[in-house]
């Protein structure tokens, strides 16, 4: 890795640390530098505004999803099977880039970058509903369940597992994966 | 209703419709004076600064959750039933308060009056643990499930339910509170 993409690096780190810490609306370019320890010039030179530190932040947690798509271009097996391998993919993306995660949560939308980024993660979050509704209409969803709010509600848990996730604190993804999957698909209650 | 208690009710509105739009660190007493139509002495007559009208404007939704917990003091039932029964009642009114509710959750916790009300927020949720746990003693939850994250798992959704949530647009509080129940105890997966 050559010494500027170091630097682009460790200059987006210090621009999701500070959107973190003070809401992308209420950070500045100068917060950033300053984070960074850069004078505004250097942090000019590795991006024009704080919407492009913004857009460059995010862009690899949005791919990374994004690939698990083109992943299950030629699906093959049980959609309920497809839909634990998504889970699970998408917890070990989201957990990996926490941070980002709590940064795309929050977004209000202001601006384009940030309607955009919200776009494409919904755009995600239609292709897990889709995955569950094809389930559904494979028999492997009991038929009273209804496919889109449960969806939605897999949704819930899995950002939520990874709004605020620390590595070094809790269960690894891999265990977070398996106990969403075995509380939404066989629930809790026993059976007595 | 006196028109003194009115004016406080339009100001804490004007001050959350701000803080959600700008959030709340970005937002400026002078946000909050112009939404609301009032001068600056006339919005200081209401809140003396931005911490407060922040406090006042969660007060409602953190004392209406904290009065599920004073109605569950003499506990009668298992404790699987009362779960069920608070988790309708948090519903109600997460969803009845929705834009406090997305307030709350992405407070960062840099001043005083948020980290209170994320501590607040944090002693609601543990007592939902602790019915989760009650339940997996009296064997109503399977034992293989670890109730501290079925909690978590459970409260993501609750939360993920009532984050963004508008009353015109979906299903119900009653609704969404037994979908969330039924794929918690049961789940969605089909028997055969």
């Amino acid at each position: 890795m050559t010494g500027s993409r170091h630097n682009q690096r460790s200059v987006l780190s210090a621009a999701i640390a500070v959107f973190s810490q003070r809401g992308y609306d209420a950070a500045t370019m100068d917060d950033i530098a300053d984070f960074a320890g850069l004078s505004r010039p250097a942090l000019y030179h590795h991006a024009p505004s704080k919407q492009e530190l913004l857009r460059l932040a995010l862009e690899p947690l949005l791919s990374a999803l994004e690939s698990i798509r083109l992943q299950q271009q030629a699906p093959h097996g049980p959609a309920i099977t497809r839909l634990e391998a998504v889970v699970h993919q998408m917890i070990k993306i989201l957990t990996a880039q926490a941070p980002c995660v709590t940064l795309l949560l929050h977004l209000r939308g202001n601006t384009d970058v940030e309607r955009a980024a919200v776009s494409r993660r919904g755009a995600i979050d239609n292709q897990l509903a889709e995955l569950v509704s094809e389930a559904w209409n494979e028999n492997s969803i009991r038929s009273e369940v209804e496919p889109f709010t449960a969806a939605r509600l897999l949704i819930g848990m899995i950002n939520s597992t990874a709004d605020g996730y620390r590595p070094s604190n809790g269960p690894t993804p891999q265990h977070m994966a398996d106990e969403i999957l075995r509380l939404a698909l066989h629930g809790m209650r026993s059976s007595h």
